[in-house]
């Protein structure tokens, strides 16, 4: 016998700006959503039965249609109305509503910021995913991309060698890395704006603030951090490549380099993941 | 009390060439490989003791010197023979190797194959996943980005609508998409080569051949009969994008469009996504 | 005072897919198409007058009605069909309409080729380039991307060395580019498409078949014979980066390294343009 | 006769970090550079000779070594100790130093600036260009992959209207673009760090500050004002995609859309490009 295991669909990459047109300052949202469905579909795969299948065409429409009412506060918030949106209708199980939402500072105009002119930028990217079943909503916040550096305080030593080791121990490196970290909420009613912020001012201070002796160590001890200090976020997750820096060797030209010029490299690199959670006494 | 929850970590796009300089004509194995291993390795976070931690330096090492005696069969194997390896630390539960193998042809001279030139090409990339463990090695094999094309057979109707509904029904449209599929072999002893052909043959040869109600039910048309061509194949997976093209609107130059011309566009897309395997009578 | 010396406008990155639906076998043109207009069109820059500028809504809207009635041949007789129609107005002095064509091959089943399904691939990408001016047009084309390798037969020694030398020198080294090679023809009237493939043809043979010296040198054997072999073609531009492919160091794991292990990297690459000519004589 | 029209080799994508280790806060140089040879090398293309060829390996070692005496100051500093050190060979005529300067800001600690850490960011990248030839060597600097956005004063109007014509008259609509500004100095002596911020404030506040009847009208507006305020600045190139965000049609669900939610898209885009120099009385 031959059976469907699992599936979802939906529509990604549904791009859109909304503009709240204050007289005091404009404001951009600048988002890109995805939005997956997952319940009654069986048939549209094995029978060809599209009579409960949503259009993913008709996701994209409510998209745009729900930015017009439900944008005005934290992405979260939109993701949380659209998600719930969907799991009205009967044959839905789980409606997952993700957005990555993009950054735009008010341009510099002789000292002020301007009303209607805006800059792309920051660092990292903001993410959100909302995730909406019968059971209650789940929602998770986030940064990707977010590229940092330690120029000092972070070593490698103390590992095992084999046959096919050869690198060697340091107490002095560069880490660099493009992090990934995504926490999750323990409820979904909050200000998440506000707790975003604080959040991502948790890790980039811990980031910058802590001796690593590893890539792992630094991933735990800046997740147990943002744990401690905030009492909204359960769990978090983090993915770190190490993007390696190798010491540039300049003796062959006569020059010592001591800790000035790095071979930045991206390929091959370390990559270290890891889930930190509230445990049960938590 | 917070705890760690869940953790990994390796080495990520290591990219090497292996050559095989047979008289008759060289042999070009060209491979991106990541490696990833789950264990006792949670000292190494909570208290940056990394006596058990095999540098991810040593990985690379270790695939480059592999590649010498372990890359003159299929990557399937060479990915067993690194996975298998890693295992033999006592330190680690589960040794994870991905591969994306490139392509080369041999270059065309005067009408036969040169020996020594190649040029990088073929449709999707080949892709395997070998996991072993204490308990046992599993091998999945796959394609991802295979763009493929359906010109007619292909329609969407039937499906609900509301509101913010707009598409028509339609009985006859371009169905394009950038398909990943990867299958789970019952058991890692196979020829790894000849059964990926198989499977790929099968797939492209299926998508051709069908007749398509919804993207969902081709996933399913397909899946299901490479798992009854195939029994080696225990279980696949497959995510399509729906990669719109849009009937281009040429009425208003006066012209009228017969199925001749369509917008192509990649965003947003549809993402159906589904996994089919043999169930318990299979 | 303050000038416009230069300005040129148009619209980009227009993704077009045409169907010929023939009984024996439909045909896919897949094309994204750059147009760009030069002329009278100080006024726009300077005064903000647009009485003469062609929207490039517009040039897209063409792009596409021209599809349904001018793309049955090669992309270059649809570019010259667009640039010549924007050349009709007034105000232009040069169109330039930039093709890349996407190939797509019939998907095979059961040993003959669909008639209505397709697969993207192949081995680098089609381009052409058309530029229609009052004196006449001009007809480029060419691939891009063309990644192509030669596993011995490729050298580089005798070069100087000063204090900054570190390179050995090398009889047997890989040689991997991903070349560009652009060509003009001497006259637009011609079959484009035969053209092409023979061309194409030349540039793989010779890259296969030449002893090679230096990149430098590659590149000047095979223009040279692109124009030797191919009276259409008046000249030709090359630009090949050198992907470096470095001997892995096996050694210090015991194992010899006799050319069959490579550490395959895209960054830093050396990068050789040359543009090859008739001259005078020719 | 087949002749050489034109070469150029160099080396690419040499990734570099620099870090001054201050300890009153370390400061972090981090390029890509590229490096780029005319003159007397038309041997190694037509006869095999490199005797004259400066290996692309030399100059990505020279690179590395001059990181370390040459980059305390601007990155055009930096360009140009390494341009004139190749014109220094007596085969070269030109000696182009390209680089992209990647921008890291201090991570705030409870209000202060970390001392040794850094987050990646800001808005464009910083580049440079730097050209030297027996004459004299030319500093140009620029920003590319700036993406600002007007939410309003900007309209589009009184264009030509023909057969292919649908794109209404509009007096107000968003304006997006990723711009690439690339200035030529007249003299290369000039503290390039203060020049570079200030033509760069200039450029954002009047993109910010001015009306725009249209893409081309900005370009020149912008590029004018430049000139006018920077007396180094002896010509500008600029180059806008037209990024469209169309209004969102949310009039089938019964909303208004009063310029609140707009569709973005990247493809295709309109694509403007002027050079704009001072003249003969300038």
């Amino acid at each position: 016998m031959i059976e469907l295991a699992a599936n979802r669909y939906g529509k990604a990459a549904i791009h859109l700006v909304r503009v709240a047109r204050d007289p005091g300052g404009h404001r951009v949202r600048d988002l890109t959503v995805a939005i997956a469905l997952e319940g009654d579909f069986e048939r549209s795969y094995t029978d060809g039965d599209n009579s409960l299948v949503i259009a993913t065409d008709t996701m994209k429409n409510t998209a745009y249609a729900f930015a017009k009412d439900h944008l005005d506060g934290a992405i979260e918030d939109y993701g949380r109305a659209l998600a719930e949106h969907f799991l009205e209708f009967g044959q839905v199980d789980r409606a997952t509503v993700s957005i990555r939402g993009h950054h735009w500072l008010a341009i510099d105009v002789a000292g002020s910021p301007a009303v209607d002119a805006f800059v792309r930028g920051g660092e990292g990217t903001r993410v959100a995913t909302v995730s909406a079943t019968p059971g209650g909503t789940t929602v998770q916040a986030g940064v990707e991309d977010l590229v940092v550096l330690k120029t000092t305080r972070s070593g490698f030593r103390g590992f095992p060698r084999d046959r096919y080791t050869t690198l060697p121990e340091t107490d002095d490196r560069l880490m660099a890395t493009k992090l990934t970290a995504i926490w999750r909420y323990g409820s979904p009613d909050l200000d998440a704006d506000l707790t975003f912020a604080a959040v991502r001012a948790t890790l980039l201070e811990v980031f910058a603030d802590h001796d690593s002796p590893s890539v792992q160590a630094s991933t735990w001890i800046i997740a147990r951090e943002i744990l401690r200090r905030h009492d909204e976020v359960d769990e978090i997750r983090m993915v770190l490549p190490n993007l390696h820096h190798w010491l540039a060797d300049l003796a062959p030209f006569g020059l010592v380099n001591d800790g000035e010029v790095y071979v930045s490299t991206t390929e091959p690199h370390g990559l270290i993941e890891a889930t930190v959670r509230r445990g049960e006494e938590g």
